[in-house]
C-alpha cells in the first residue's frame, strides 16, 4: 500500500535513529568482551583485559544516572548500567498518573533507548558493593529456576551509585501495610485503581452514610510539593470527572491533607504558602498542619495534635505516605561498610565522590554533598595565602587565592551575599571595621571566618539536582584524561598543584507547585513568584521539554490533550 | 487564561453530554427507590412497589451486555448492571495490547460512561441466580472488612446474562497455573510484561545458549483467529521493536503455534489458510499441526503427535493459551438448576430466553441458541397448513404459511439456498419429482423435509453475533407493551396467535484474521476473499469505526499513529 508505505518509510529514520549517537554505540558495542566463569550460581563478569577501555558501571536508572548514561560519551569507556527497572520514569509527572491526567507510558523511557544498542543494560538488583575488591554483587530481579539461585558478580574501574531513596515510614506503625506511596510509577498505578476502587466501594448498596463517609475519604500525609500536588489533582479529578460518574456518593467524598510541621511547601515563598493554604480551603481540602501520624491500622488512621498532644483516629478509604526519603537497604549497607553510619544518605565530596572512595561516585537522592567546611582548613588557607610566611595576611595576598577559596568553598560567596558585603576587604574588615590596609593573624582571620560555614547548603532531594549531577558527572569523565594531564579546579588547599575538576555547582532553575484548577505556583531563582494559570501554561512547556525523548513529549502532549476534552479515564484497569 | 477557558468551553459540552441520551437519563434516576433491609450481613434489594417501572437486571459489561445497555430505552425500565469489572473492552483488539500497538486503556469505557448518570451499576459479583423466585445473589469484588461477608440479594423482573465464558483448558495439567490466557485485558497486559520479562532474563550475563533460548522460545497454543494473530502480533513486536534494543539476544527467539486440528483458522477460507501458513513460514513462525499440549509444567510444555503418538517436551519462556471456552462457574452452577446439564453453555431460544424460564435472557459468549427442529413440530405444521383437514396438503396450502415457517424455521431457507431450489414446489417436489399440483399426506411432507435440519447452524462465539443481540434484545425490551398487543413475529405453531417478536436473526458482517507485516485476511459475506495492506487498512476503519465512544477511537487511532512513528514502547510497566 502506498499509505502504508510512505507512513513506515517516514518513521523508519526516527525508529532507526532515535538519536544520532546511537550508531556510534552498536559500532562500538562489539568492543567489550565479557568473560564468564561459572561456578557454583555464581557468575564474575570480569573487566576486559584486551581493551584499555575502562568499565564504568553505573547503578539506577532514575534521573542522575539517565542524565549521566545520556551526555557519556560511550567511545571512552566499557559502560555497564545495571537496575531493576529497565525504564527512566519523569518521576514529576507521577501524581499526574494518579489519577490519569496522563499516562504511565507516556512518562516511561526503556533506559536501553537511551545507553544505546550495545546492550549494556542487566535488569538485576545490586545488594552489595565491595569497595575495597571494585566489585559489585547483584542477583536478577526475576525469579526462575535457572537463575533464581544465581549471583552475578562484577569487576569495575568506577562506580556511579544513583540508586534513588526509597519511601520514608519513620517506623510509623501499619504505614508499611496500609498505606500507598508514591514513589515509583507502579505506586501510582496502584493508587488510581485504589481511588476508583474506593468510589466502587462506596456506591454498592449496602452501606450506611458513615460507611460511605470512610471509603471516600482520602488521607494525604506529607505537606511537601509531591503530597500537595496529589491532593490537589485527587481533587481535581473527583470534581472534574467522578463526582459525574458517581453521583448517588459524590457529596461523601473529603480529602485531608495531614502535615507534622506547621507549614506546607516549606521551601516555598510564603505568598505561594498562603495562596495553596487559600485554594484549598476554597476547594473543599481539609488541611490539617502540627498532625503527626502516630498508626495506620487497617481501619484508621491514628493522629496526634502537636499543639495539644490530642491523639485522635479517624477511618478512612486510602491513604498516600509522602513525608520525605530514607536510604535503600544497599545504601545503608554500603554506608556502615564505609563508615558512614551517622548518616541520613551517602556522604560525598564536592566532585560527587563517596568520601572515604576514589572511584566510587554518588548522586541524586541516594547522596548528598558533604560541603567542606572552611574552619577545618582554615590554618591551612592562612598558610597558603601567607606567600611570604610573615605571619600576618595582607587583603592583597587574601585577594590572590579568593577565587580558588570562593570555587572551593562556595559558602564564602553565599556569605557575602547574604551580609551584603562587596567584597574581600569588606568580609576581612567586617569583624575588625577597619579599612583595606589591614593585616591579620591567624586568630583574627579566623574570627572573620567563623560565621561563614553556617551558609553552606545541602541540596534537595530533587530530579533538577540529579539531573545536573549527572550530567556534570558524565561530563567529568568524558574529560578525564585530559584535566588528568591539565587540571581545571581550584587550587589544592591540603596538597599540590590543582583538583582535575570544578566542583560540582547546582544551579537552581526554580520549582513548581501545581495547586489543581489548572493553576501552578512558580518559584524561580531571584525570588520571582508567580501563581495561577499563567503558571500552569509555563508549567506545561517547561515539563514538555523536559522529556527524555520525542515519543515520551508526544504522548505526554497528546494526553493532556485527550483530557481537556474528554476527560479522565476511570476504569478500573 | 484565554486558550485555557476556550478548550475547556469547547470540551465541556463533550463532557457533559457524552451521548444526548445520558440528560434524560440523568432527570430519571431519581425514579429508582432502593429499599435495604440489613440483616445478618445480607442486604436485600427489592423492587419499586411505587413505580410501575419493570426492573431489568443485567449481568456482566461485555460486548453483549453493552451493546444491550446502549440501546435499552432507560425511561421505560428500572436498569441495574451488575458486573466484576467496571468497564467494557474492546476485545477484540487485545492481541495488539500484548504487544503495545495500542494500550489498554484505549480500548477501554467505563460502564458508566455507557448506562449513563443514575448510577445503576454494581462492581460484584452475581454467584447464584434463582430463577424460581427472580432473585440474583451477588457480593463485592473487593475484600474489605465492613463488606466482605456481605451479600447482596436483588430482585429482578427480567435477568438478562451476558457475563461470557472463561478460557477453556480441557483440564490439561498445569495450564491454569503456567499459561496466560487471552480473554481479559489484565490477562493482555500480563503478556505485554512477561514477554519484556523473557528478554530481560535472556539478556543476563549468566546463561548458556540453551537458557536463552529457552527464555526466548514464545509458544501459543490454539490455531483460532485470536492464537494467530497474536503469533502474528508478536513475531512484529520483535521485529521491529524488541530486536533492536536486544540486539545481542534476537537470534535466539523462537515462535510455535500449536494446533491440535490438522488446519489453523478453521472458520476461514482455504485461500486465507493457505497464505497465513506460507506467511507463517516466511516469518520463521513455528507452526505445528496435530499437536495436542498433554501437560505444561514449570519447564517445559509437552505435546503429543496426533498422528504418530510421539510425546516430546519442549522447554518454554512463556506459554499463551487460547484453544476455546468454557461456562463460567455461575452458568455451570445455573444450567444444573435449569437442568440443562449436558450442555457447553446456556440454551436459549429464538428470542433469547433461557429455555425452561420466561424471564431470563442469555447472550453472548455465555449462551447459544437452540434452533428448534421442523421435523419436531412437523405434524403440528402439517395440520396447521392444512386448513381443510383433508389430510392432504398442496403447494398453495403449504405456500400461505410458508413465510411463517420460514421465519421460525430458518434452516428451511438455508436448505432451499444450498440445494439450489427454486420455491417450495420444488422444494416438496425433491422427493417426488413431480410437478406442482402435487398433494402431499403427513408422511411424504415429512420425507420432503428430513434433510432440513441439517442446516440448523450454532453461531460462533464471537462479539459480533453478542453485540447483534444485545441490540435485537433491547430492541425487544423497548417495544414489548407494543408488540404485546400488536405481534409482529411468525404464526406460533404450538399454540394460536402470533410470536410477540421476530426471533433473533444473526446477519454476519465478515470477518478478519490480522497477519502481521500490516497484512490482514478479510472474509466478507458472499465469501468474498481478500488478504494483504488493502485489507489491513480495511480492518484499520472498521475497528476504528466500531469504536464503542469518541475517546476510544481517538485513543486507539492516536496509538496506530505513534505505533508508526515511534514504534512499540519496551518498559516493564
Amino acid at each position: 500500500m502506498r499509505i502504508s508505505s510512505f507512513v513506515e518509510k517516514g518513521s523508519r529514520f526516527y525508529k532507526d535513529h532515535p538519536r544520532s549517537k546511537l550508531l556510534l554505540v552498536a559500532a562500538l558495542s562489539g568492543g567489550g568482551v565479557l568473560a564468564y566463569s561459572k561456578s557454583n550460581s555464581t557468575s564474575h563478569v570480569t573487566g576486559n583485559s584486551e581493551s584499555p577501555k575502562k568499565r564504568i558501571v553505573v547503578l539506577g536508572s532514575g534521573w542522575g544516572a539517565t542524565s549521566c548514561l545520556k551526555n557519556l560519551d560511550l567511545a571512552k569507556y566499557d559502560v555497564q548500567v545495571v537496575s531493576p527497572r529497565n525504564f527512566f520514569a519523569f518521576t514529576p509527572l507521577l501524581p499526574n498518573v494518579t489519577c490519569g491526567t496522563v499516562e504511565a507510558r507516556s512518562i516511561v523511557e526503556p533506559i536501553r533507548n537511551i545507553i544505546g544498542r550495545s546492550g549494556a543494560f542487566w535488569e538485576a538488583e545490586c545488594f552489595k558493593i565491595d569497595a575495597k575488591n571494585k566489585k559489585i554483587h547483584c542477583r536478577p530481579i526475576q525469579k526462575s529456576e535457572s537463575i533464581e539461585k544465581e549471583e552475578i558478580i562484577m569487576d569495575f574501574d568506577y562506580l556511579v551509585v544513583a540508586v534513588g531513596a526509597r519511601a520514608n515510614t519513620f517506623n510509623t506503625p501499619g504505614v508499611e501495610k496500609n498505606c500507598h506511596f508514591l514513589k515509583e510509577v507502579e505506586d501510582a498505578q496502584k493508587i488510581r485503581r485504589s481511588v476508583i476502587d474506593c468510589f466502587e466501594k462506596a456506591s454498592l448498596p449496602n452501606l450506611s452514610e458513615d460507611e460511605k463517609k470512610k471509603h471516600l475519604h482520602f488521607v494525604v500525609v506529607g505537606g511537601g510539593p509531591t503530597g500537595v500536588e496529589f491532593a490537589a489533582e485527587l481533587h481535581d479529578f473527583i470534581k472534574e470527572d467522578l463526582s459525574k460518574l458517581y453521583p448517588k456518593v459524590k457529596d461523601f467524598v473529603n480529602i485531608t491533607l495531614l502535615e507534622a510541621g506547621d507549614k506546607i511547601l516549606p521551601m516555598f515563598d510564603q505568598r505561594i504558602i498562603d495562596f495553596a493554604k487559600e485554594k484549598f480551603k476554597r476547594d473543599g481540602i481539609d488541611l490539617k498542619l502540627g498532625s503527626m501520624v502516630v498508626e495506620v491500622t487497617d481501619k484508621a488512621i491514628c493522629t496526634k495534635e502537636r499543639s495539644s498532644g490530642e491523639v485522635s483516629a479517624v477511618p478512612y478509604g486510602m491513604v498516600v505516605w509522602s513525608t520525605g526519603i530514607g536510604p535503600r537497604p544497599l545504601v545503608s549497607e554500603f554506608m556502615q561498610q564505609i563508615g558512614q553510619t551517622n548518616r541520613r544518605v551517602l556522604a560525598t565530596d564536592e566532585w560527587l565522590r563517596v568520601q572515604g572512595s576514589d572511584c566510587i561516585y554518588a548522586l541524586g537522592d541516594c547522596a548528598s554533598i558533604n560541603q567542606r567546611r572552611i574552619m577545618e582548613d582554615i590554618a591551612v588557607i592562612f598558610s597558603k595565602a601567607d606567600k611570604d610566611k610573615s605571619g600576618k595576611l595582607t587583603v592583597k595576598q587574601f585577594q590572590s587565592v579568593i577565587a580558588d577559596i570562593c570555587e572551593r568553598y562556595p559558602q564564602v560567596e553565599l556569605y557575602m551575599k547574604n551580609k551584603k558585603l562587596k567584597g574581600i576587604s569588606d568580609l576581612l574588615k567586617d569583624s575588625e571595621g577597619k579599612d583595606n590596609n589591614i593585616e591579620l593573624d591567624i586568630e583574627k582571620f579566623k574570627l572573620a571566618l567563623s560565621q561563614v560555614d553556617s551558609e553552606a547548603k545541602t541540596l534537595p532531594a530533587t530530579a533538577q539536582v540529579a539531573s545536573q549531577q549527572g550530567l556534570y558527572l558524565a561530563d567529568c569523565f568524558n574529560r578525564m584524561q585530559e584535566r588528568h594531564e591539565n587540571p581545571e579546579g581550584p587550587l589544592r588547599i591540603r596538597g599540590d598543584g590543582r583538583h582535575r575538576f570544578h566542583p560540582f555547582r547546582y544551579k537552581h532553575l526554580g520549582q513548581f507547585a501545581p495547586l489543581g484548577g489548572e493553576q501552578t505556583a512558580a518559584q524561580l531563582p531571584g525570588d520571582w513568584v508567580s501563581i495561577g494559570h499563567s503558571s500552569q501554561w509555563l508549567w506545561y512547556s517547561v515539563y514538555a521539554s523536559k522529556q527524555v525523548s520525542w515519543r515520551t513529549r508526544t504522548m505526554v502532549v497528546s494526553d493532556w490533550m485527550r483530557r481537556f476534552i474528554f476527560g479522565r479515564d476511570s476504569s478500573r484497569i
